[in-house]
C-alpha cells in the first residue's frame, strides 16, 4: 500500500449459503473486469426471506483495487 | 415491494455455531406468529464468551414483513 | 454482569476460512493473557484479496472482560 | 408529551408519487389498528427503479404513539 | 442469554425528575403487558422546556425481552 | 466559495404541505435577518400526526451563509 | 434479487422543483449508459440558496444495478 | 410546534453533581437571553476527572426555541 | 492538555442506583492502577432488568489519562 | 472548564494551502466578534477542485467559547 | 452546481509527507481519465507505520465530477 | 496482515504545529513501549484555542499493532 492510488467500488453479492459466499460471489464477478483487487470491507448484511426462511444472503462489500499508472 | 406497507421488528437470535445460524434461529421463532416476512437486515453481531471461547453468537436482525390489508 | 467493572479492548483476528474463525483466532490469542472474558462485539469485517479471491477475513472485535477486585 | 409512555414502531410505506405520499400510505395503514399516533421520523428513503425510472418511493418511518394507561 | 430469541421494542418514558426516572416510567408501563424483560439500552435523551426550565425528561429506551417458546 | 468564512446555523421549519415547503418556511424566516445565505443541508425530517394523518412536516435544515468581512 | 451481483454508484441530481425531481434527473442521466438499474437510496439532501430562496435541490442517490454475466 | 420556525443552538453546561444538573445549568444561562425555549436534546456527556474522581459533568445540549415573527 | 500524550481506555461500570454512580464505580476501579486520569466520555448507557425493574445501570465510559514521559 | 457554560458554533473556513490554514482562517474571522474561544473540533474536510487540482480546502469547525456571566 | 448531474467516486491516495499530499496524489491520478472534477470530501485518514514512524498517510477522498450531457 | 492477531489502542497526541505532528507525537510516545505498530486511523481532530488562535492540535489516533505469539 505504498505509492499507489486505489479506487473503491461498492458491490452487492448474494448467496443462498452464507455471508462469506455472498462476498465471494461479488469478488468473483468483479475479478472478470478488475485486476489488482487488494482488500474489501463488509458494509451491510441483508437478505431475502421466503416461506419464513433465509432465501439469499445479500452482502454489500466495498472493494479496493490499485489504479495502474 | 409495490403497494404494500411493511413493518420492521427487531429480534436477537443466538446460536453456538455461526452468525448465519443465529439469524435462522431468530427467523424460525418469528415465523411461528408472523406471516409474509420479506427481508432482514443484520444490525449487530455480538456474543458470549465462556472459558475463553465463543459460547453463543448473538445477532440482532431487523425483519420486514407485509402488513395485510 | 452485576457489581463488576469491565474493560473493553479491541482486537483484530484473521482467518482464511470465515468470519467466525477470525473472531475465534482473536479470542484464542487474548485468552493467553486475559482471564474472565465475558462478551464480544463484532465492529468491522474486512479482508485481503489475492488473485481475485479472499485471502484472509479480518474481523475487529471488541472484547469485554471482568476487572478483578 | 407530559406523563405518557410512548411506543415507537417502524413502518415502510410506498408510493409511485412522492416521499410524502409514501409516508401517508404508511400512516393510513397504521391508523387502522393504532390510536393516538403522535409523531413520526423519516429514517430512510429508498425506491425501486423500472425501465430507468422511479417505480416506487419506499420510505421508512418511525411512528410514536401513546400507550394507554 | 443462551438459546432464546429476544425481541427489542422502543419506548419513550418521561419524568419531571431525572433520566433514570424516565427510564423507570417506561419499564413500569411495559411490565404491564410484557413478561421476561431482560435488558435496556438508552438511545436518546431529550426533554421539554417550560419557562426556561426542564419540564420533562424524555428518554427513548430499547427494551429486550425473551420470546417464549 | 473561495476566501470567505461561512457560519452554519440549524433551523426547523414546518409545513402542512410538504418537506420542500417546510424547508422554504425556515429559509423565509431566516432571510429576514441573515443576508448571503448560500446553501442548506436537510438533517432530519419529522412530523406531527393528528387524527392518524400528517399534521405538519418538520424539517431540520442546516443553513450556511457568508460572514461579511 | 436472486443470484445476481449488483454494483452501487453514487450520483447527485439537482432540480429547482423538488427532492423527487432531483432524484429523477439523476436517474434519467444514468439511464443513458446503465441498463438494469434496480433500486436507489437517498443519501443526502442539500441545496443552493439564491436571494434567500431555494435555487436548486441537490440530492445524492446511491443507485444499484445488475452486473450482467 | 405548528407554524413556527425554530432555531437550534448547542450549549455545554457543567455541574459537579449530575448530568441533569449540567443540563439545568446550561438552560439557566440560556434563559437570560433567549425566550421561548421549547425542547432540548442531550448530545454528548463527558466530564473532567481530578484525583481519580468526577470533578465536573459536562453535557452538550442542543436547545430548540421559537423564532418570533 | 498541552504537550502530553494521552491514552483512552474503555470501561463499563455498573450501579443499581444511577448512571452517575455507574460512572463513578468504573473510575474508582480504574484509579487503583491508573494515575493521571483527566477526562471521560459516556459512550453507551444500558442496563439489566429483573422483575420488570432496573436491576443495574451499565455505563460504558471512555477514560483519558496522561502517559508519563 | 469548571463552572462555565459554553456555546458551540459551526464555521467553515477555507484556504488554498492546507487544512490547518482553513481552520485558522475560520478562527481569525470568529475572533473579531467572539471572546473567550476555548476549543474547536474539526467536523468535515472538503474542498473545491479546479483544473484537476485542489483550489481550496474547506474545513467545518465547531468552536466552543465561554458565555460570560 | 446548477442543472448538472454529478457522479461521486471514492479514491485512496497516499503520501509519505502529509494528508494534503495524499489527497493531491489521488486527484492527480484521477485527472488522467476524469474531466470536470468539482469537489472532494475527505472521508477517512489512515496510515502505515514502519519502525514506529508514519511511513505513508492514506486518505480516502470522495470526488464529485460533472457527467457530460 | 496474514495470520497475526492485532490489538488496537487509542491515543491522543498534540502539537502546536499541525495535525500530522500531533499524530507523530502520539506514535513516538507509543513506540517507547510497543513494538510492531502497523497502522493508524485518525479518529478525531480537535484543538485548544488561546487568544483567538490555535494553541494545540489534538488528534485521536487508533493504533494497530501485532500481538506476538
Amino acid at each position: 500500500m505504498s505509492n499507489h492510488v486505489y479506487k473503491k467500488i461498492e458491490l452487492v453479492g448474494s448467496s443462498p449459503e452464507s455471508i462469506e459466499d455472498a462476498v465471494k460471489t461479488a469478488l468473483a464477478r468483479a475479478a472478470k473486469t478488475i485486476r489488482n483487487m487488494r482488500w474489501f470491507e463488509v458494509k451491510e448484511t441483508r437478505g431475502h426471506i421466503e416461506d419464513g426462511k433465509v432465501a439469499h444472503w445479500q452482502v454489500t462489500v466495498v472493494v479496493g483495487f490499485t489504479l495502474e499508472e
